[in-house]
């Protein structure tokens, strides 16, 4: 007899399982069911189609062959039957049924199953504050959200907007107010830095500078107390710790949260940060109910320990273990290593693994190295800088993780890809060194970006290399801690000779064999050259001479130049 | 007392060595020979300096901060001691002396050392046909050969080339001679295929399709029997297996071979394919001289046997190396896995590990898929085509090799590299299923074209899908083989109904529930759509119907658009 297969939610992971299960099993009959009346869609579009990259919302749920994924797609091509505006309001573990309701007429009835797939995806938090649920106060976790807020840009009617959360929606989504509309957009983060869960502090400053290069009014560390509505006027106000904000919409990116209401009354086990608990192939505590996408929790395999991680790639490739599985076959999914990338304006951002922090928490003794070098040929015409930053385990040497951001977005992919699909086996810092990867000077340099982040990094844990980050320069610099040493030329040093006098000492490197009797052995020092590497090799020359107790800046002004440009 | 070490060769690894050495070991005496007077620069950069992407040749020996890397770049700011026009003419190994000879004055001299590092890398062949030594018969393996070739450019007297050999190199020189200089350019490979060595099939003919786009006039399975030149006129006859052709100069891309005959003369070990043997430590079987770059020889680590691999990137991490062994470390370079990239005008082309045909002879049981996907989401306004193919061996699913094209070559290399990374410690089909890569909009697709290659051939070895590619298609379907089942929308199909008539059959897909009864059971079937994952589908559900007999095109019209754009 053809088995029964109910799939609640048609969004990523839902249609994924139905789909490939359908190729698999000719028989099975499988039901596919969501409240919503657009299913199979592409929500990680969402901001494009506010921003405008993207004109027509109906692009987010077309194939690449340009069909509408709808019930008829579904059913036409997919052979799946898809049931919309239908909720699942309970699952009757013993008896093998969910009970469903239309949401229109209110009617309810049993639907049965063999097996059950969970994929209920996520919903955006509201914060508690009080005002989080006013009118005005929008969220974007689907079509709907996308809908309306686009209306309200195309009707003009918006002349500035606050976005709460500088997490990666929230920033695709204060790109797309500013770049399209050139709404004044203000971000508001309550920790010190964007990007806190997915980012170290430098290169989430490099993010910072340029949504601030592009217009967007970057507020951190800094929280939101209240909403009001205006009593007459159109419009909100957003209390912070700082002051009163007044704006004519307010946008939540605050995360999301699993949905699992339907699994937890069932009796079905949620993990620790609250989503649904499943195996490595991705049953849950019932055999019969298997789970996936953005309502589960996944084990870090670099942390070991288990977290929520919403995105629709994991939710597609788990939807592929999920069908293989439920045909019989015996498939794995064993967790995640937070693989990440997000376009920010003109650059791209990308990491994998842990931040220093994470890292730390994790009870790791965790070090990192920062490298800013062209990301092709330094000769090649069309060289753009990248900005890489690795974590490593001091006593391990195994890597952590790794950030980096770049013009060339593909290029800044390439090199956290290739770091990532290392870490679920583990690499150690010698193996990035003699990574390899393409090189041809329209793609790389001979010594790449990447294995240049991994020879900083066992340069720093031989002790030979000896680094300030240029977020911790600037803080230590204007506390007057030590001089600078500027090894670049007279050119490229001079401004700085004239604005900070006797505290920028410049000694070009050319002439650092000859002149460096000049600098008293006892002196503290920052050295700084343009990339870093070369007051890397200032510093170790300036250690035989005895000078001894010198900091290069990582990244050199390169870094700096992307960490406060007002420097 | 201060160590003595020579390093015979300055391009590449030699300064690597040197300058990274001289931070390890302050003591050292360093001395750097090269018999060129240029030293230290990028020698991949040629062809754009040729082709005029770099206008200048100094920019190809300038440092990231515009210093150039001479004679006294070294001894100023590196601390290293070089010596150019000085040739290494023997080794005395029992004394531990190198016999050195100023090209100048024909002076000779000994030159101590503990520690001897070869360099000497690889001078391009010279083919055995009579006039390959004709003037006007050029190579490109130096910076004065780069000159050579751009001084008769800039002269304009150069209306027509014929290059020889489609490996990277040709195919560097003939974009160069073609784009910027619009010469007509003729290039002949021997082989039936470009780069024969490094693609399979599939992809080499999206890139001969790129080469003729752009006018090149690329002849494939031709050989060169002589040159000959012009008795009164100036210029050349290159013949050939098909017709003589008059040409104004001719370039030689025939490959590199490695420059070992110092070593052999000095009795240090040559694998079988010519370069010199290294443990890895990148010592020689003495235990004083280290070797590394384009002179060595190479483990493949997919295919277990050793070759020349002669890439200045890995150069530079072979270099890292060696100064860490030299100064009392202990640093391993264990091989390659063949990591290759080239532009071709407007496409990127990655490669790592073995083709179809490499694994044959290597002994595994190959096979491949071959997938065609936009790279970046496919709503995201600016996605391309990006083409890839997977090899692995049948009986352990192990991928032994991944080539790729597309127009944004960062992000071919981003899939390529992932993998590339993987190789060495082993990776299987289902690994690749799940490969856990960047994911957002403007950079890959939710089920990434990696994930996609993967699965394809997972399924290919479930035996579900029952694929011929492009290339195999259009033979057979010239020998009319088979009837081809286009699933492809009316308007799709239509001029290829018209075209072929009875033999080519148009069901949209979105009628082939209904209609598959038209097709006889029985029938022998090509089946095609757009991108070939709709006509896997349909072979699947055509099965179900008993309609067993068919092949699905993999990378659908996409691919055969790149493999033949007049068909």
């Amino acid at each position: 007899m053809a088995k029964k297969i109910v799939v609640i939610g048609a969004v990523a992971l839902g249609p994924k399982v139905a789909c490939r299960l359908r190729r698999l099993d000719p028989e099975a009959q499988i039901t596919l069911i969501d409240r919503d009346d657009l299913i199979s869609y592409g929500g990680c579009g969402i901001p494009y189609y506010v921003g405008g990259d993207i004109n027509d919302l109906e692009d987010l749920y077309k194939t690449t062959s340009h069909a509408l994924r709808d019930e008829t797609f579904f059913r036409e091509i997919k052979g799946v039957e898809v049931l919309t505006c239908v909720e699942a309001i309970a699952i009757d573990r013993k008896n093998h049924q969910v009970l469903i309701q239309e949401l229109g007429s209110g009617t309810t009835r049993q639907l049965d199953y063999d097996k059950l797939v969970l994929a209920t995806g996520a919903r955006a938090i509201r914060p508690p504050f009080p005002g989080a649920d006013l009118p005005g106060v929008l969220t974007v976790s689907n079509l709907h959200d996308a809908e309306q807020i686009k209306l309200l840009m195309t009707q003009g009617k918006i002349g500035n907007a606050v976005v709460i959360g500088g997490g990666a929606i929230g920033l695709e989504i204060s790109e797309a107010l500013t770049d399209l509309w050139g709404i004044e957009t203000t971000l508001i983060e309550m920790e010190d830095q964007v990007l806190p869960t997915l980012l170290g502090k430098c290169i989430a400053r490099a993010v910072a500078t340029e949504l601030r290069r592009n217009g967007v009014n970057l507020m951190l560390a800094e929280r939101v107390m209240k909403i009001n509505g205006h009593a007459r006027a159109k419009g909100l106000e957003v209390h912070t710790t700082s002051g009163i904000m007044p704006t004519d919409v307010v946008i939540l990116a605050a995360g999301v949260k699993p949905n699992t209401d339907l699994a937890a009354k069932a009796g079905i086990a949620l993990g620790r940060s609250g989503g649904i608990l499943v195996d490595r192939r991705l049953r849950t505590n019932d055999p019969d109910i298997y789970a996936g996408g953005d309502c589960i929790e996944l084990r870090n395999l670099v942390s070991g320990e288990n977290s929520l991680m919403a995105l629709g790639s994991l939710a597609n490739r788990q939807g592929r273990v999920i069908a293989t599985n439920l045909s019989g076959g015996s498939s794995h999914f064993t967790g995640t290593v937070g693989t990440f990338c997000v376009k920010v304006f003109d650059i791209g951002v990308c990491k994998a693994g842990l931040t220093y922090r994470q890292a730390k928490e994790t009870g790791y003794d965790p070090v990192y190295s920062v490298v800013a070098q062209p990301d092709h040929a330094h000769f090649y015409p069309n060289a753009e800088f990248i900005y890489v930053s690795l974590v490593a385990d001091r006593k391990t040497r195994k890597i952590l993780g790794i950030e980096a951001a770049g013009r060339h977005g593909d290029g800044v992919k390439a090199r956290v890809d290739t770091v990532a699909v290392m870490l679920k086996n583990g690499i150690d810092v010698d193996e990035v060194c003699c990574l390899e990867t393409g090189y041809a000077p329209p793609f790389a340099s001979a010594m790449d970006v990447i294995n240049n982040a991994g020879n900083s990094l066992d340069n720093i844990l031989a002790g030979m290399n000896r680094p300030i980050d240029a977020a911790d320069f600037l803080v230590e610099f204007s506390r007057h801690a030590r001089r600078v040493l500027d090894i670049r030329g007279e050119l490229e040093a001079r401004p700085f000779v004239e604005k900070f006098g006797s505290r920028w000492v410049n000694v070009p490197q050319r002439e650092l064999r000859t002149r460096y009797p000049e600098i008293p052995a006892d002196e503290p020092l920052f050295v700084i050259c343009d990339t870093g590497s070369r007051s890397y090799e200032a510093q170790v020359f300036l250690h035989t001479k005895g000078i001894t107790d010198t900091l290069h800046i990582q990244g050199g002004y390169a870094m700096i130049k992307v960490t406060d440009p007002e420097f």
